[in-house]
């Protein structure tokens, strides 16, 4: 394999960048690739759409499997179907000979259920494609089965269309493109396909004591999730945890005349309010005492990389209708950094037309509590429960009897849902991390979107944490394409780019 | 007529007794005459509630109305149907030769809608009778159309058995119990009765512009609601007011993620709890500035009547399953003395298995202010305001728009169901009230439950605040007939003892 020394023109300034080692020009090769084979790309990707990928659906989930051990196996690539006790994990390897490094690129086929009577198509399972996006009224294409050229612009309508099997087929046309070129990757590459992971990969930790041999790496990359909304080429080096409660307060045994007891029988909702109030200031700052324990300065260079991220506040704040962020001045990368309090959902009695005049029963919030690295799901979870205790609640974990309520005057049963979702970060300061990085930049001629925490919470968390070696995240796919809705959409200008970037990672 | 002196033998301690003019034995002479004439008695109520009465269903009110005034004509009493701008009003009036005070009694003979298959009989418009609780299993009797007599534990199942037919019948019962006993009222008697009161009384107010002169009187009697739990003979002097506020707070203008935004796009039920918890205190005080103002100290003899109302907080605890009222140490009857601050329902995105990782788009609180006579509707709406701004929040009274989402970080929308219902209090202290205790101490050998304040709103309050002369409510049926839903009834011992109250009314 030819390999020159590649230095970066354009230093990302951001970044210490490494020297990297990658194809000169490759990315200008991949994308000529490209544009020749991208009818042949695109029939690949929409034959794979339209096996229908729903975790629950064991039938079509075989089918997905074995599909994708062939497609794997015509790249040359050792490819298995690994049996769990839940659905079948994908697994294939490709040595590259001389190389001590391994990367493990990881990706789901299986796709969030669909309710089709939702989506403006017959089928979510059989691809649509759209001059642009629906939501802009652009017109169906009729001829997606026939046409020879596509637009960027242009946008293919199906279940897992983003998420996540395109991925998929941008990684395996990079093996093609590179291969096409007289390229092979530089590193050994696995790849491990989970069929599982909208259900929340149950059978994915428990794969590893059968299969870790075949589950080793340096690296792990994730391919899932969207680019950041400037649409710029993304990496994400974590995900905050999540850790779902629910509280529930007590009033009387059944909703009482407000009027005959108002003032009197204490009032589940107002205590539950109360409750609540005590546990963000009105700055947003979390009062839960040691919530923020443990959160590590940012060194000037993280600093920089968080910094780095090009959001827009204002036009997120024009698009939420928001005066401001939670905190004021604080900026929205800043927030991700840290854990999160969320009152997801509040209920209690009526409200609207069917309010009455009563002193409710109960009175409910759903909380979720966004995790960092340095925060794990049980100890806020106790730190929460500290904080009622300390105010005089008595926990309980279900409804209360009635002793309990003859006891206790201030009651909240508090279940959680699970043990949580761990966070996972990769330090961006890891030389795996930073040469990622500067391979993205030497392809596209630009420094990526860098990522420290995304916000959001995925299930491969767990597995991260028992392979026990880095994971990088890189999204490919558009921002707005209806993740786990209907009309889930994939741009093709994104999923041909998705193929230089796979690309990048092969060859870095 | 003849009237005799009567000294109370047991004078009731709580209340400076006047001397009452008031047959002797009137109590004996009225319950012999029930026990010879039940059967009639129960017959002219059987038949009145078997005419459906929802004050939306015209020809049926109109046919109670034209009954109505045939059954007050029966008794020797003027009787006209007044028009209104909505239900007829039924009048009728008897004059006492040489007595210079007039007594108006108020009822109402419309009742709630009902919803038939929610009741354990084949219509609320067909009385059914029980051995006694449907709650106890008590066995259905076929023979009310045919029994010659009744046992006091037996009730009559029906819409408008309790509220608010029996009262009527049982005062009609009692002008036939005196003129048998050769007795005639002591006061001039004014009858006005409602067929709009469940659904607001909306025709009664301006009613009195046009028939002033037949709706003046020294007193109003109002026949209505249920005694003191106790069963005890009860007589009520005030009702508190009431005043509906729905909150509605702000955050992103559609729910987003959690994840993504958690801890920057503000929450808009965080931000509805930290205002809520602001009203009121750990103890149940609400913290709104001059919530309290203008309330009078009792005096010794008011308060009195206020510790002297039997309750038993106790039960009531058991029953509700709170380990105490919300101010600890708070009596009931002290805590309607006051205005309240009711959480009434609570709604923010979704609770239990349709929670969503979201940080939700609005949260509504619905707040129920119970008013008393001191502190008016408005008054306390002016101060709940000023307490929310004062708190820094925007108010506004519909969905803000763009430009207001985007100047003010909290913004609130307020909107109060209508001007809210004032409360009433008819002093206890003044000689009428204090006669009308005497009166049924007299007749009952034992001070009747005085009650200064109930909790409730009773929708006649304008009609009484607009009479302008003393009311007092007196109640009649049992506390448990299941009013406004399914399964009214009428226990009918309550119902024939309400006919020697009446009498002690009509002859005090």
């Amino acid at each position: 394999m030819s390999r020159l020394v590649f230095s970066s023109a354009v230093a990302f300034a951001l970044t210490s960048l490494l020297v990297v080692a990658q194809p000169a020009g490759l990315g200008h090769k991949i994308d000529a690739w490209v544009t020749i084979n991208q009818r042949a790309i695109v029939t690949e990707l929409v034959e794979l759409l339209a096996i229908p990928n729903i975790a629950a659906d064991r039938a079509n989930i075989r089918k997905n499997a074995t599909r994708l051990r062939e497609m794997l196996a015509r790249r040359g690539l050792t490819a298995e179907i690994l049996e769990t006790t839940g659905n079948p994990l994908v697994w294939a390897e490709m040595k590259a000979p001389g190389s001590t490094r391994t990367v493990l690129f990881y990706a789901h086929y299986d796709g969030q259920p669909v309710n089709p009577k939702d989506w403006r198509q017959p089928s979510p399972f059989t691809p649509t494609l759209r001059a642009g996006r629906m939501e802009d009224n652009a017109a169906e294409l009729t001829d997606l089965a026939t046409r020879k050229t596509f637009q960027a612009d242009q946008r293919i309508y199906a279940r897992s269309a983003s998420d996540d099997k395109s991925p998929i087929v941008a990684l395996l046309a990079a093996f093609d493109a590179l291969e096409s070129n007289g390229l092979r990757p530089s590193s050994n590459v696995r790849v491990i396909l989970d069929g599982e992971e909208e259900a929340g990969s149950p059978s994915l930790v428990p794969a590893i004591a059968k299969y870790r041999d075949k589950l080793t790496a340096d690296v792990m990359f994730i391919l899932d999730g969207p680019l950041h909304p400037s649409g710029r080429p993304t990496i994400v080096f974590g995900a905050r945890g999540s850790l779902t409660l629910q509280l529930t307060t007590y009033g009387p045994k059944f909703a009482v005349h407000s009027g005959h007891y108002g003032n009197w029988v204490p009032n589940p909702a107002m205590r539950l309010a109360q409750l609540l109030a005590t546990m963000k200031d009105d700055n947003g700052r979390v009062l839960v005492k040691g919530f923020y324990d443990g959160l590590p300065a940012l060194t000037a260079e993280e600093q920089a990389i968080v910094d780095g991220v090009p959001d827009d506040p204002n036009a997120l704040q024009t698009l939420f209708g928001i005066a401001g962020p939670e905190r004021p001045g604080l900026k929205l990368q800043e927030a991700l950094q840290s854990p999160s309090f969320n009152v997801r959902g509040l209920s209690s009695a009526f409200i609207g037309g069917d309010a009455r005049t009563i002193i409710p029963a109960t009175a409910t919030a759903e909380i979720d509590i966004r995790l960092v690295k340095e925060t794990p799901a049980a100890r806020l979870h106790e730190l929460v429960l500290a904080h009622i205790r300390e105010r005089g609640w008595h926990v309980v974990t279900a409804d209360p009897d009635d002793a309990t309520r003859a006891t206790h005057s201030k009651i909240v049963n508090v279940v959680a849902r699970g043990d949580g979702t761990n966070a996972f970060r990769t330090s961006p300061l890891l030389p795996i991390s930073k040469q990622t990085v500067s391979s993205m930049q030497s392809v596209f001629g630009a420094p990526p979107v860098q990522i420290r925490t995304s916000g959001g919470t995925v299930p491969i968390a767990p597995f991260i944490e028992a392979l026990g070696f880095p994971a990088i995240s890189v999204p490919n796919v558009n921002f707005d394409n209806n993740q786990h809705g209907e009309n889930e959409n994939l741009r093709l200008g994104h999923f041909f780019r998705a193929i230089t970037t796979m690309a990048a990672l092969l060859t870095m």
